[in-house]
């Protein structure tokens, strides 16, 4: 087997030399082995056609038949009671291992090994004995087989057998997985004893029957079903003179009573005993066996070798693959947490390892990557049919099929804390934008028209649309063309109402018209720049208006920043009914808002107050309101403030805010298992209210609470639930309303379909597909409806969508020890959303419970949205990059394959473009704001010219079209430096969808 | 050399197998690489006296001639302008790579490789040009030697010489390092620009001459002085039709002009060309060779090596010692950051690498590493002269000659930051224990005496004590007993302070007698269960007491809680001065604490104030100090409250405490260059105070200030400023005084030592030695001399000291690339007490600056040193262990050698201990305090009954006089089982000197 050796290591650089060397003897040329071949540079030295064959043979034959397998390695010690087998390290997918004195099981960790063990393992395999499909039923046989099946030479003597057979029978000792509940207890329940107990008493043989405590043993819950055992007994004996060593493979998976932790059918077995003085190369060669078995390459060569030698040219295929460490650099005794993604098995199979990004295709398998990443440019939902509502066809024939589940797979625990948490933010959307709404159009449509619009708009939305996990909302852009338009109406006396219902009807049919053309089609210009433009500047306005809500709180609770202890005899405030001229307003129209502001009265108290002879007392007695209402005036220092109130507000708002956050990273803490760190982060939101609303309550202090209109009469006496198309207006009015329309057709079109894009990211792993077209039907139907009843405008709202899904993350429970949980995707069902809406609509009759909620928190509600949502782009990223010295800098996939200069570049491209959409967005230009949107599209477009599409297609991605061209355009020297550049480098791990990442 | 790998790979298990084996041609059994020799079981199969007589001599060769080594790996690539080197990679301690597109340094790394490279690269060096001890001044007289030195079987045809020489002769790429500001700077000039323009222009030959951009080379900074260049260059080229190979090395260094990134040396060379289509083979030999030139055993191979087969042979050494990865549980590609510790040369060259922790000794070896960690026992400081004052004067003795350094080693600006930190600590102390032991004895200690004292006390202290880090305080067990004597002197109508000096006098004799017997010596008993005990309790008080003083703050501003916006003419306070007999206290003692409280009136508004007629108003325009001042009383439902204070409070000790931890972290986030980290991070305080004021200031709210008495006079007019000893107690008095004394001896001792033996824990790296005897002098002569002046007793104070110690770290700059920053030690000097103590004296006249802190801010900063300080202990990582599942552990030391339930039961009876501690201190029975430290340590003794020596050597450390006994008193039966049980677990990365692990 030398020659082999060499081969392996020497042969890519000297051809001749490779030929010359002699094949092992014995290795049959078309044994599936040869499919992971030793030579690095199969394009040039094997025969391609050999290679191409045998590989998807190779596939055919390994995926059904090969089920996981768990190792678990015994080894020998020594007691004062004599010899004892005791577990000391186990595989699934990462290796665990006994403490040695810590009597407890390891953290999972990549296995690492010297070099030197996997060469002796093979001396093993080379010369041991080895039984391949063996049938035998028991343990006892098995062993009684292995010691007569000694190759001749090597045969024992028959006494040494016999005290063989009887120590490999001995029952080894388990180390059992306990929980932290178990650990306790026993803690508490036995403080002193040294030894845990339910060990079997020693020298007890092997079982065959599972014992108790394999039954009780909390690690079968981490073993997936179908999984067969491997097993490794090593160790060193006085008796023997020169190694035995065994390897076993069964005809079938045999149940081997108490032999394994957990009872399994085994498959494998290997036994190394020796002369004393070795065991911990004993103990290494046993872990290389393990870390050969675990892989899945080998153990198909195992699975199906017929001889020794396929065996170990398996063992060389799997030699070559390794990676090493160099000596000096790093700790061997180090361990390696397991690694965040993996190279797939299919991957390994069909690119060839260690050159695995070939010469003609690495780039294009790269390029298919990058396309996987965010973009669902490719869906079919987006491929124009070219017939009049083609795509709206489709979309409903593709959602139709899901209709029942949508219902039925809300039934999860986790669905409830999504609605609740939701619900809460759309309520306080509600009232925000209600209130706003209300102000701009002189309660033309006020706080309960919101309340009712929404739960109506939402409701018809979550049962009807295509992407029932959106959420509708006012936004922002439609309350700015509100305000313009109320204001429009009054400066030319038009009837606004009526005015507004033409609009919306025109938009309604716009609408129809770009569902009809299917102009959702021109989605895929989204590209990660448009949609993270638009994303961070709506995150932006959410932390922005948090903030600026709070900082308005000190206006409506001024603060006496000039309170002087001293003086406290001289702040009053009394009711002076006498001159009412002093008097401000009498008109209180905050309380719409939110909260009940004070008056500001007519004194300037800002400045110290003069120790000045106090005035006169007037009927006294009467209260703020009464004053009030009787026509009289506050007057005094202390009438325009209000204490403690902003002050408390903002410590709910920041205990909020800080208390989502800290519940929300509960679930990657080290504390409590893993079900109630899950629990306490999906119910983060929730909890951290209840604290807050707890606390709040505690202090009794009066802040301002959430405030619902009880009764259902429009906001505005002036006007009825209905609006006429005709009357106050004229007539030609219904015709001019087309101009503006076309306008909001924009905003709308362009509000509603990137929120749609961001939520159909390929990274949520959507099941039952989008349905753009459906959705902007029924927004425009909506559109339509709302104008006849006077409510508000709706479309999609980014954040909170973003936060529903969020709410709805889909994890798996974790298998093995060390993998990763999975991302499995979102719960999509439409029961969540329509129980949001539903609940908000009934929110009118919850006045009395809703009231206990301090507004300060659900602004701490609101900025935590803001800055999750912000922190699950991209851009977020390159912006701390900009800060970062380049060694500090993460190792992302971008910054591998695209010049630093270049994506702080793109990334200060991004950051002008989103001042430009902020400054648009605050003043009156805001009309045109939908415009800008569209212009984003063309400033990607430019950017063209100024990156290369290979940087484009790494940190955006391609515009339909280019996707094609881009693989040719390339300049050919850049290319070629790229392909021989340097290797593997598409091999980094992806980014989780990327809502998650800044979150959980 | 088949040969020769196999028996690398084989041999250990079948040992005739390894003999029958011929040895390499040519190898001389004398040859250095001998002593790293192939075989892994050394014990067994190499002679042991031919490695014993082998090892030191190679030590003495190799440690004075191996500089450090930088690796620049530079390789071929086509371009348009024709063929171009171009610099890819580089090493020094950990690989660095170019980015392929991203023309940019990746961040350091462990060099990962597949094992297949080193194969390959081992037959390049096998069948390559080698040319040892090359004489050469320039690269192109090397280049020609090489190009003619080839073998004469592949002896190059004259033509191919020429191109090979042209080629290899071209300038190389260089990638410059830049710096962030640099990049940006770039970036902002020519924003679009493609490449970089600094290059050379293609096709132009190495200079002779370092160029302009070596010089300019930010890199250079990170190449330690001595460093030589090794240069590997790798390429395809289209008229080779074999590989052309060669190894070079100099005799000297010699410099090469511009062939490397920064003009250094140059020692070895290496050049891989070969046919088209391998470029990614070649790339992966090259980093190969750079993997083996920078390990530090092959390396000093390289230097001596006398033949090819030398070379070869440090080789199979080298992949002797290779750690492995699997295939499929590792991406080949994920970068793995450089580890905390390495593995030491020493550790390699004497134990044998795979079986580093060999049979006899490991054990021993580890208990050394254990006793290392913590404690001090071993120390000379702490060895029993048996003369009288002889320890004492063996402190004089080590620590005079470093007196002058004591003041010069303190220029230094991080001192500046500590001088600040601490000051405002102690001064902060200084006035809550003032404000305490003012209230405790009527004033005959107040803030005054406070101030006086710590100036007093500390200056002196830091002037001739043997540990002058140790920052001394009032502490709270003194405090206690302070109040209790007082409480006794006036019930039996003695002169406190007469009393108080004779205690005083009889401590300092006490003190004295222990210095002179030594008793320091006991000081070995603490170990770190008493040490931690003490340390957790004091920074629990700390904690508890700046929460506590928090919410006194409610008290001194109530808020009312009930206040309605609505009632705000019912709200006002006058003043009555017709009838005094409803007014409540007229003498204000809390402003001695810090802040003048409001007066409590007798109306109780605490229930919503009922709409009742207003109060009369009598002589008006009063202030609330004149109004007192002439005996009215204040009247009316707002008198009691003080809006708005308590709250802002409560936000600006939060703020301060969170950005204290924030800026502190700071040091470690990935945001800006290093020094502005380091530099933010040391002032971490200051600028956390400094904001806080700030917004204080800014906002204008009459919050609490710190009060700084402004006057020379005793706080309580009846004293003087000296006690004389006789006059107003009976004579026996100065006897009777003993009796206490011994119980301040007691707590003076245990509080004074424990906090010694804290500060001189080994891990801070001290260089200067404690003075154990000579620091409990300094304390005993300093009570005398307060006591005379009736000024309050100090002791050390762990939580300040360790925050000065903290300060004062010392850690290197980085040097090469990817490795971690060394604790250094600690800034060890008498300046920065000093200093600290001074500014407390000078206080007094700062009155006018200071008064401007608000107290919310330092109570703040205490509780951040609370926290920091309880963070250090290792009790604090086993409490949180007890909430952890075994799988999310960290992989702690003790961990691994000790059962979990062990750990558990530890931690839980320390807690206990704790709780005990905390009892005690609360309830009256505190004097006996000292007695319960004392009793610690007899628990620590019982617990040897519990845990066994193995455990507690790791837990805790072990007793005087145990250490010997554990390592014979194991059991045998568990003593093998550690033997064989595992490998390597002695290598598990020390902790850092514990109080930083939390702060940085």
């Amino acid at each position: 087997m030398r020659a082999h050796m060499t081969r392996v290591a020497g042969t890519a650089l000297w051809e001749a030399d490779a030929h010359s060397q002699p094949r092992p003897e014995g290795s049959n040329p078309e044994a599936p082995y040869q499919v992971f071949g030793c030579s690095i540079f199969p394009s040039s030295m094997a025969p391609a056609s050999e290679q191409a064959d045998a590989a998807p043979q190779w596939e055919e034959q390994g995926h059904a038949t090969c089920p996981l397998l768990f190792v678990q390695l015994n080894q020998l010690f020594s007691t004062p009671a004599g010899l004892e087998w005791r577990e000391t390290a186990r595989w699934i997918k990462f290796e665990e291992k006994v403490e040695d004195g810590g009597v407890r099981w390891s953290a999972p960790h990549v296995p690492a090994l010297p070099l030197h063990s996997l060469f002796q393992l093979r001396n093993c395999l080379q010369k041991g004995t080895m039984l391949l499909d063996l049938d035998a039923l028991s343990f006892k046989e098995i062993i009684d087989r292995v010691l007569s099946g000694q190759p001749e030479e090597a045969e024992l003597q028959p006494e040494l057998r016999e005290r063989l057979a009887a120590l490999l029978l001995r029952q080894p000792r388990h180390q059992p997985t306990k929980s932290l509940l178990q650990l306790l207890a026993e803690l508490v329940l036995s403080p002193c004893q040294g030894k845990a107990k339910s060990w079997s008493e020693p020298g007890a043989q092997v079982s065959e029957t599972p014992l108790k405590e394999q039954l009780r043993n909390q690690f079968k819950k981490k073993v997936p079903l179908g999984t067969e055992a491997a097993h490794i007994a090593v160790g060193e004996v006085e008796f023997l003179e020169k190694p035995f060593t065994a390897f076993i493979r069964l005809r079938q998976g045999v149940a081997l009573g108490s032999l394994a932790e957990v009872a399994l059918p085994s498959r494998f077995l290997f036994i190394l005993l020796g002369p004393q003085a070795k065991a911990k190369a004993y103990h290494k060669v046993g872990r290389a066996m393990a870390m050969l078995l675990m892989d899945e390459l080998f153990q198909r060569v195992a699975r199906q070798a017929e001889h020794r030698e396929d065996l170990i040219a398996g063992m060389e295929a799997f030699l070559d693959e390794l990676t090493v460490l160099p000596p000096g650099k790093w700790d061997p005794s180090a361990r390696i947490p397991p690694p965040n993604c993996l190279p797939s098995l299919h991957r390994r199979t069909t690119m060839h390892p260690p050159d695995r990004q070939s010469h003609g295709n690495g780039d294009m398998a790269a390029a298919g990557d990058r396309a996987g990443l965010g973009h669902p440019h490719s869906r079919e939902e987006l491929e124009r049919t070219g017939r009049l509502f083609g795509g709206l066809l489709q979309d409903i024939r593709r959602k139709a099929p899901w209709y029942g589940s949508d219902f039925s797979d809300a039934l999860h625990p986790q669905c409830l804390s999504a609605v609740l948490y939701i619900y809460l933010a759309t309520v306080t959307n509600a009232i925000t934008f209600g209130g706003m709404l209300g102000d701009a159009t002189a309660n033309m449509q006020g706080v309960l028209e919101s309340f009712l619009g929404t739960a109506f708009a939402g409701s018809v939305f979550c049962l009807f649309s295509g992407q029932p996990l959106t959420i509708l909302s006012s936004t922002g852009p439609v309350l700015v063309f509100e305000r313009l338009l109320f204001s429009f109406s009054q400066e030319h006396s038009l009837d606004y109402l009526e005015f507004r219902l033409w609009i919306g009807l025109w938009v309604a049919f716009f609408g129809m018209v770009l569902v009809a053309t299917e102009a959702s089609h021109l989605v895929r210009y989204f590209t990660r720049f448009t949609e993270e433009g638009f994303c961070a500047l709506i995150s932006l306005i959410f932390i922005y208006d948090s903030l600026k809500k709070m900082l308005s709180l000190a206006d409506a609770f001024p603060i006496n920043w000039q309170y002087r202890l001293d003086n406290v005899t001289s702040y009053s405030c009394i009711c002076n009914l006498s001159s009412p001229g002093h008097s401000s307003t009498g008109n209180d129209t905050r309380g719409a808002r939110g909260w009940g502001g004070p008056e500001v009265s007519v004194h300037d108290a800002s400045s110290p107050p003069a120790l000045s002879p106090q005035p006169p007392i007037s009927p006294a007695g009467l209260s703020r309101t009464q004053c009030l209402g009787r026509g009289g005036h506050l007057l005094g220092t202390s009438c325009q403030y209000v204490p403690d109130v902003t002050l408390l507000s903002f410590l709910l708002f920041g205990g909020t805010f800080l208390s989502c956050t800290a519940l929300k990273h509960f679930r990657s803490s080290r504390y409590f298992p893993a079900v109630v760190r899950k629990l306490v982060s999906d119910f983060a939101i929730i909890l951290a209210i209840l604290a807050s609303c707890a606390i709040d309550a505690t202090l009794g202090l009066e802040t301002p609470k959430l405030l619902i209109p009880s009764e259902l009469k429009p906001t505005n006496p002036a006007r009825g639930w209905i609006i006429f198309p005709f009357g106050a207006n004229p007539w030609w009015v219904c015709l001019v309303s087309a101009v503006p329309a076309v306008l909001v057709t924009i905003l709308i079109f362009m509000d509603q379909q990137i929120t749609a894009v961001i939520l159909n990211r390929r990274e949520y792993k959507l099941q039952k597909g989008a349905g753009f077209h459906l959705d902007l039907l029924c927004v425009s139907l909506l559109m339509a409806v709302t104008s006849v009843t006077g409510l508000p405008w709706y479309v999609s709202a980014t954040v909170i969508s973003l936060a529903h899904m969020e709410s709805l993350r889909k994890e798996s429970a974790t298998s093995a020890p060390g993998e990763h949980p999975k991302f499995l995707g979102i719960r999509e069902q439409r029961l969540t959303g329509l129980a949001v809406f539903v609940l908000t609509g009934v929110s009118v009759f919850m006045a009395p419970v809703l009231k206990h909620i301090p507004m300060p928190v659900l602004y701490g509600v609101f900025l935590h949205m803001g800055v999750v949502a912000l922190n699950s782009i991209q851009l977020t990223d390159r912006v701390q990059l900009l800060l970062m010295p380049a060694k500090h800098q993460p190792d992302l996939a971008y910054l591998r394959h695209v010049p630093l200069r270049r994506v702080h570049l793109f990334t200060i491209i991004q950051l002008l473009c989103l001042a430009l959409l902020w400054v648009l967005k605050s003043t009156m230009a805001a009309i045109i704001f939908p415009v800008m949107l569209l212009a984003l599209v063309g400033i990607r477009k430019g950017l063209e010219r100024i990156f290369s599409l290979h940087d484009l297609s790494w940190l955006d991605s391609l515009l339909p079209g280019e996707a094609g061209e881009g693989a040719e355009r390339r300049r050919p020297g850049r290319r070629r430096a790229e392909e021989s550049g340097s290797e593997g480098s598409e091999l980094v791990p992806r980014r989780a969808p990327e809502i998650n990442t800044s979150v959980n």
